[in-house]
């Protein structure tokens, strides 16, 4: 999860550079019109249901655009199911800062929001099955961090991270080896012995020869779902079985009876739509009696 | 578009950055299995119908990561319609720069086709009107330059790149302002004369204040069909009119009528869902044998 | 304008890569004799006449260096015609960190001053005629944030950014194209509709095919007095008119007479000598009584 | 003096930020009209008559930003003094990145050049006498590297880089120290023993003090001709002597007399206007028959 | 491992900026006194008995310095027991890129070096036991990736790359979950299915539960050999069991009758003394000479 | 030394990349255990008898972690002899931050004050001579800032910075020119005059070639104990005497009778073994009752 610390140490860059991409010299349209500072407010208003993500990235945007000069008041947390019409937030502070920093604080929000309720919706399909959903490393360029965060707060787990953190042996890499045991025997002595190594297998004799190399992991590729079952029933608990390969929400409640530990779907983070959510109303106010009103709530 | 000089100067840094995002210290499934230089070929394959776009992206990754030592040869070009099982490219040179950068170089090839054929739909649905379909700023945070090169390749025109180098007036900017004539005059006098300033109108008596301000561009905004029509007869060609709001691909055909200049669709770059397309079937090879074979072709 | 916002956005880096410019390890010589904090406040004294430019930056190198150890305030804003012996602020706090500062914050202050004054001087030329003066992309390296600001506080207007923001087909562009019809409609078809299009016309027939071609706005190059005002009547208020081309202080009085819209002058960013400005009278005090003293003040 | 080498550790970033500055997404108009490869060839033409400086970082632009893609032939090089309409060099390539990168690579060259002729002017002035001209601290930020290597070779010498790798002790310094003595006891116990320590002397006491101290050098601050002259027999060679202070091409030369060192200059970098230079004639050029003509030649 | 792939996505960074902390503006020295190119080789000797590791690493410094302006032939590969007096590489090329880069190059291997060097001495000592001894994350800050690379060079293993690729759990952990069972139990809910996790264990209570609560590896932490062979028993090959703290070349071999698994040890990386090697005997050679001596070698 | 200041400027980035290094997504042990903020502290125990530095670089590491959420509160200051089992710092705020930065934190202080620990030693063993110990460039890459700051802390004195603040001139540099006057002369001729020369001489006649030439400083290399006292008695107080090669705590009392300068030894930093410092017993505290506690002690 992207907690704070994390957000510091891993997003806020990605976070500068989108406010730069967004803004080469100045927002010429804002400073136009407004040549002084202004004390205003606005409402982050959700325009369709689904579950929202990415609340502490919006208000980091305004945070590293203006040091102070906006604060986001939060009136939903991440992981909320919330409604079309529902006020999420309040957006209170420098009216420049306000307009500048909007739209590439909802395009974090709205994509991590969408993420989500995809995830969400599909993580229901999957109830009551021991099925656990995960994300896959189809995601978008320079975007890991925050859709696979999203998945998780829309129910889903992750799979690894990256290249580095776990051994997926695919088709490609067991040629290389020239087999399903001599390529987890290449992992086993190459990496750390902190890694877990998984297996992508296509035929029963692979599960086999993988369950006997001690992968710990065993991925399901292009199977039937009899084959699935037998798969499953061949490993017997002796690895994690994992199934993949086109899961949709069209097609995912079938693979509840497979018995196998894990779905992953690529979709959560490559295909989802995003949520709609804009930030509307935005009045000038008395920065006092603004802060009063706080007060009394 | 990006050719090359402004992959250079843009894309680069954040292909550079996808590939650190996928690597924290080697890839460790391929490094198990191949300790050595190999040398081998691999096909992109199409796996559904549309529109590609990021080849010459997808190509960069793999020579950012190995300075030479993977060559693409491409058999499509952006822009091109491609169908299931198409070969793209052929990608040859050292096997573990293969591995290692093909999920990267896919992420973005495939995001990136995804929009071309969204655009290139939503663009023959448009056919024949003179109703010019571009995208808005609504694109994932550092994906910018990529996603709006995408939706020109489907066909599609680009509105403004950022808050820099057009002005568009908004509700909110107008109220600041205290109207739309001195919204207007404000940006007249603030922005450089070689802008253009685009007022969004949401009444025919805004629309009528732009053109007598002298907007170049007005915006139509939450309009039925009939005001749109009133509005651009209104305008009569003083100023472009833009239509934009909630544009999918189910309701565009009947803004054909309208007689508006331009119509806006934040979909085409937050909500494309992806264009499938895959590295298949990586072979060993002998390189000369290789360079042989590719100098009879 | 870089308002507080662009400046967090665009010229903090810049400034941090300036102080790390001037400091490789430490400063040597104030380190040598101020072992300890140190309290301490100095006059920012100007010591020309001119219009100074640049005080939020001047006073950004410094937070940026103390985070809150030094505090600047202000006795002039930019903008503000100032006088010899006059003083613009007064920095208080740690005297290392002023010391340490102290030139990498004057040369942003002098130099954007200096162009600020020379802008002034140019803009008092053309007083009383229509004609904008407005600058180039001829600027220095990695200042173009800060220097077309300058430019603005001294009076004048901006031309284009950069090469992103509007399209200017000079002589090249125009050869490449085949004639100016061709380069505008193929500018016209390439760019997005929201930018403006200029056109550099060497003779009147080029002006004729320009505004034809419906630019937006068109250069005279190297044309006699005589040439312009034809150039100009035939124009007729269907596009704007730029003057180009080696003006100075020296000879921009006569352009007055013209018509056109608008001069460009490379020489506001190019050329301009500084603005002398320095750091006065640094003096330990006491922080106590300096704030009690402010209090009263 | 920016050999190759420093350009690749410490140029490439500073030239790759200004092309970056120059292009947010792309040069519309050159892309406009050049929409595929095309082979041609340019004249770098000086305009001014003055010292060139800075031809391997105007060359240097253009391989970056097309990696081979753009060869610059020169014809002169840093240091020679050029004339008006003289060639200095041709650019041969790809014309989109000669296009794009032409107004970056020309700022570099032009303020460099401008530099070097300044310098060299001044250099002039006092042939004969045995005393250097050099930098001061006062460059245009972040072109440091590139200002310092322009006044070298304009002639002159260079003070220290930065606030790091020599020690000035200034009057705020000696203030805070207590005196000279204790000010240069300073420094001496705190600084590396390779460094040498300066002393920024006001009265003829200071000198003594600084001479007795053990001093390295010591410059003469605000003193009359006939106090310098007092000051430089009162050192008798013990230490190398330094004036400073509003030197210009103006009143450099009755300085020649005095017996001192070294005289710094802040003019040679904060106030030397550009040296006129451009890019003219571009013409697309069969690639072979150029090659074939650059064989002959 | 950090092959040529690695290298440059995660190294070729830390390379560049080691470079620009060795040369803020240029090498004064050799500029001083190399004004023109020269071509020259130089011999890279070892003046210690030793494992090599880093010859890649100290290549690349070479190639980023100089473009392919500096060739190293490698006469020795890393891994290899290197003698006094004997030449690991020969460097040849541009001789002040040979003299600029020669420290950091060196800095480098020398580090990398010593890491392998120790990791193979006490490798040694645990030969013919099956005990792995692996390093920590008690690196260099910023060297990770140069230090574990080296570990593994000397023949040791790694243990998690970092905070972000396995859990383990600690006293902290563990006492602000409850207790082992509820921290592994929350690891095993809140961590992604592919990562191993890993309990520190003081009591061989502690060692109970989490065998209990299923951890994939356990650390005995702070036991007596007695203890640690009790603890060995009790897992029963249910998990792998780690030993740490205090491991020393001195004290390691009585490990070995443990029966554990893996021993970590933190000195490899923050302990070890570097190996003496150095860049001898430069001398300008004849490029064409030069390489035909090459061609017969 | 590396003040507040240079901290800002020069280590921060370093520091940041630290925990980037660390953390590629986040702490999964402890964000496992801790899904909620909470409050705590921890000791930073030293574990070791030795010379502690680096204690505002740990402060440092939790400032940029959480912006305030952590406060480090010293018990002991850079350069203590610190003992072992005493409490060096109180670290208070958000365990979650207190977990992630503790090993970055940790692994800066340890090798910090491993290398002053090991310098001090060294410098008592000269203690009553003149003779000063300094260190070199044979520096970790990219910590270089913080060991010569740490040799300070020490008691020992630094050597140049890098390779562009001082001249020395090696056996290449000598051979390269011809001979040391005329290396001595190319120096003079090419480098600031702000810069001190060293020559490094192998024989006696090298030595006075040296003086003659008038170089600063004469480092005395690979000499017997006799010519080295020749050497100096040569040199007669003309020059500074710098004595280098191999020195380690085992032999360098010996040449406290040499009658040289300074005594320059790369072990410093290269060789160093770390002072073990440890965080230990984290607790959670209820944060009103610390602060009132923090307030009555």
């Amino acid at each position: 999860m992207i907690d704070e610390i994390s957000m510091k140490i891993r997003a806020d860059e990605l976070i500068r550079m989108a406010l730069a991409e967004d803004v080469t010299s100045e927002d010429v349209s804002t400073n136009s019109v407004l040549r002084e500072y202004a004390f205003g407010t606005a409402d982050l208003v959700c325009k369709q249901e689904g579950i929202v993500a990415g609340l502490p990235v919006f208000a980091r945007v305004f945070e590293l655009l203006s040091e102070g000069g906006v604060a986001v008041e939060m009136r939903a947390k991440d992981g909320d199911r919330v409604k079309k019409g529902e006020v999420l937030a309040r957006v209170s502070g420098d009216m420049r800062a306000i307009l500048t920093g909007e739209r590439t604080a909802l395009n974090f929000l709205q994509r991590m929001s969408g993420i989500a309720t995809y995830t969400a919706k599909m993580v229901r399909l999957l109830e009551g099955s021991g099925l656990q959903l995960v994300d896959t490393r189809k995601t978008t360029p320079n975007m890991r961090i925050f859709e696979k965060y999203a998945v998780r707060v829309g129910g889903g787990g992750n799979h690894r991270y990256n290249l580095s953190d776990a051994v997926l042996l695919k088709d490609n890499h067991i040629g290389a080896a020239g087999g399903v045991k001599q390529a987890v025997a290449a992992a086993k002595a190459y990496c750390p012995f902190t890694m877990k190594i998984e297996v992508e297998a296509e035929t029963l004799g692979m599960v086999k020869d993988a369950v006997a190399a001690g992968a710990d992991i065993i991925m399901l590729d292009n199977m039937t779902d009899e084959q699935m079952k037998e798969a499953v029933a061949l490993v017997g608990g002796r690895a994690l079985v994992e199934i993949s390969g086109n899961v949709t929400a069209e097609n995912v409640a079938r693979l509840k009876e497979i018995g196998a530990d894990v779905v992953s779907c690529g979709a959560l983070t490559h295909s989802a739509p995003i949520l709609d959510v804009s930030l509307k109303n935005l009045r000038p106010v008395d920065p006092e009696a603004f802060f009063d009103g706080a007060d009394e709530a």
